[in-house]
């Protein structure tokens, strides 16, 4: 049985490697592009992997988003996590299906999504923001793959204080994550994973300061990644010109028992 | 409620990050270390994170191993994936839960025990390997996750076709990957995502070309990912002195439909 | 004696990290800025380090320019060499005072004029360009630094045969440096060091077959380099977002005495 | 005229990319290798890239050492510089034929050698350093170049000031770069570039925090390299497995005049 685009999905048009939009398929709904206009409307009842042409006779493809399209195309307001970076948060934590997880800040709940989407269906996250306004956005994010009720959001700072105990894994992408190793400490269960994301070297440098003097913490690593494009093209085959060259440090560590 | 550690468990002893060892826990065994003998026998019944002492009075730590642990410590007898790729893999393809996917060669299971773990508890791995020995290893990585019942391996040479159809992803980590497109095409859905992972630049040449004559594969890309260890000690805080410099190529492509 | 800096001479007017420029000065040359006029005659009689002011009161300070100031401004009409690689070739070919250089393609003749800046006072570069305009071009970015006399240019396809003999090292930038490895092991003296640089991989491939099966050169190695900045700022210190992922593969081998 | 190979000069002895020795030729030595025993000897009176076989009959090739022979290659008691940001130093500071150039400290002598070979010949090096000991095994190192009479060098401490006035480029490759920051000032003349190479963040920063203070610089900026071997053999080209990660960040400034 193949399962064809009603309204109200998200699909990937796509013309080619630089030129594609994540849309939603919305009734008499169009989308301009330089290479004409699309009737999104259009897209309704056809399988993943059709074709659809514009006005002007260009033909574009209704690709199937995937987990990295809907990270990479957040609605945003903050910076948001790389899937390079979350690959990496998921395989060095074991985050997934029935994973319990803690996340501050939400932001544009980007992580909030992939997370969510990783722990279903017996998982949860609780996540945690100060920000009121990015709340709203975050939901909008997450509800674009239909995960709300693998998520809470709390309008709280989490420096104050996590709610939740004997949680898996606690991971902070904020300004001062050092300021929540003692709540980290509290919130884990044994043996959980304490995951940092980090722009400077200086907050990476405080954050492992604070692991290694809480003695709650061993195994303490930190790791950045970078991605490159090759293009691959017979005959002038070559990595792309440009790259990021940075995203964020992640820190890694796990929750032991404090001496006596 | 605490989870104890029982005998059969798997734990990474950790004296440091440069020594520690991913172990089971069996009753009546030891294990030497240049700081002394661990009896194994004495973790049972404790915390994770727990310390326990070597009979020189050293202290190690009996932290979970995390699926990177697991992925990076498989029984092996080919070359594995690595946590950053086995990262990337599920954000571009967005494999979770409930997942249905096709992979070849199976190899020593490192990357089947990753997609099967992320597969659960309603999808499927359908692992094609040629070679008979490298299977029964392959089993024994999974097994140490208790993730046989989403797994299913083949000893059939995958050049000669899939047997499943409507597939979510196919993945490729074998010599000639290019060899595979067309029957990578008739097995996965509409939208589908077509993976290949390749340590030579040739083999990527060949599988791109492969997809693009095919004409039923777009959104072809290909990328690397290059991870670095930063060694934070505050007041000499630099990144380590060496890193692996490649370990493979990942091409990804979804599926279109042809033209008539 | 300080030397002053006066009419024809080249500056780097400064602002600030992004915002700065290679500039001749000239009589009553003004130089139009977001940040004002500046008026260039203001410079001459000054000394290197002072500071000069827009109309709009702004101090912007007059530099003088480095080599890869030059490198990075040259006039140009085709890619050019980067510092970075231009660096490379000097320390892996030891191409110094006294070398004897034969470069293909002169191109837009930035890495001319970095062998010619190197092989001073008694070596000599000759350069090898079929596009007579590029050697205008060329020539223009080699009088900046005023190292005419160590430089002949040829409007001559390389792929024809080399006029020099006994040559230090030959170094090509072109198309298809494959073609010319006959002419360069003529060219070369024993133990000559040959250079290819090239931005893809199947030239480079096709390059170290042509070596290979030539029978006339051993330790043939290809490297390439990457360049990150890292934006020191107190607090807040960081990797630069974007960088330049590829420029080209440089391919090194050596001249050795054939089998008779 | 072939230069021949004479008693005395230094020879790459070269079997393969791997298995390869920088060595001197000396009468009546041999040289032990896995492929049997050379006698150095059978090289004199020979041309460059001529073999010579051991005496189990392999064949081994006499190539001309290249100056990142030499720099990688040195009797080394500390870290070295690598040829890749030696390079970069060259390039970016200008540093060529008739440069007069400040060094601390001068370690084993790799950059010393490097900064001789291209300030010849009508400039010169004068290197600072501390440790007694360690100045024999720069001279050594020097002379093999025969680059003695471009270098003088001083068993001082150059936190304590400057000889020389008037220079073209100071060069730190030491603990404390950041407190020859003011030295550095009264020692360039204007336009001057100061360097520093370090291996740990922190060291950058303070160097970048006292050069910004000092209000005596512009043009402040750190890099750091990364050198990646590509392994060439047609059919299964890819990049080495390992490779350096890290060496030291380079932070390069111009000297600009004070206000008053």
């Amino acid at each position: 049985m193949k399962t064809l685009i009603k309204e109200g999905d998200y699909i990937k048009l796509y013309l080619d490697n630089k030129r594609n939009w994540l849309l939603k398929v919305t009734k008499d709904k169009v989308f301009h592009t330089h290479k004409g206009v699309i009737n999104l409307s259009n897209a309704i009842g056809k399988e993943w992997g059709s074709s659809i042409e514009s006005n002007k006779g260009v033909k574009f493809y209704i690709l199937k988003p995937t987990l990295s399209d809907f990270v990479l195309n957040v609605i945003r307001n903050t910076n948001i996590i790389y899937p390079k970076d979350a690959g990496l948060i998921l395989l060095h934590s074991g985050i997934g299906p029935g994973s319990i997880v803690v996340e501050a800040g939400t932001g544009s709940g980007a992580l909030t999504t992939v997370l969510a989407y990783y722990v279903r269906p017996t998982g949860h996250v609780y996540s945690y923001e100060i920000r009121k306004e990015f709340i709203e956005v975050a939901w909008k994010n997450i509800k674009r793959l239909s995960l709300e009720k693998y998520v809470t959001i709390y309008n709280k700072d989490v420096c104050e204080g996590i709610y939740e105990k004997e949680i898996d894994v606690v991971i902070l992408d904020m300004a001062t994550p050092w300021k929540v190793v003692p709540h980290a400490y509290e919130s884990l269960k044994n043996g959980g994973v304490f995951i940092s994301y980090s722009p400077t070297i200086e907050q990476v440098i405080k954050t492992v300061s604070a692991l290694e003097e809480s003695k709650g913490f061993k195994n303490v690593y930190t790791i950045e990644c970078l991605l490159r494009d090759i293009l691959v093209r017979p005959g002038k085959t070559r990595p792309s010109s440009r790259m990021i060259a940075h995203t964020g440090y992640l820190t890694f560590a796990q929750k032991v028992l404090r001496e006596e």
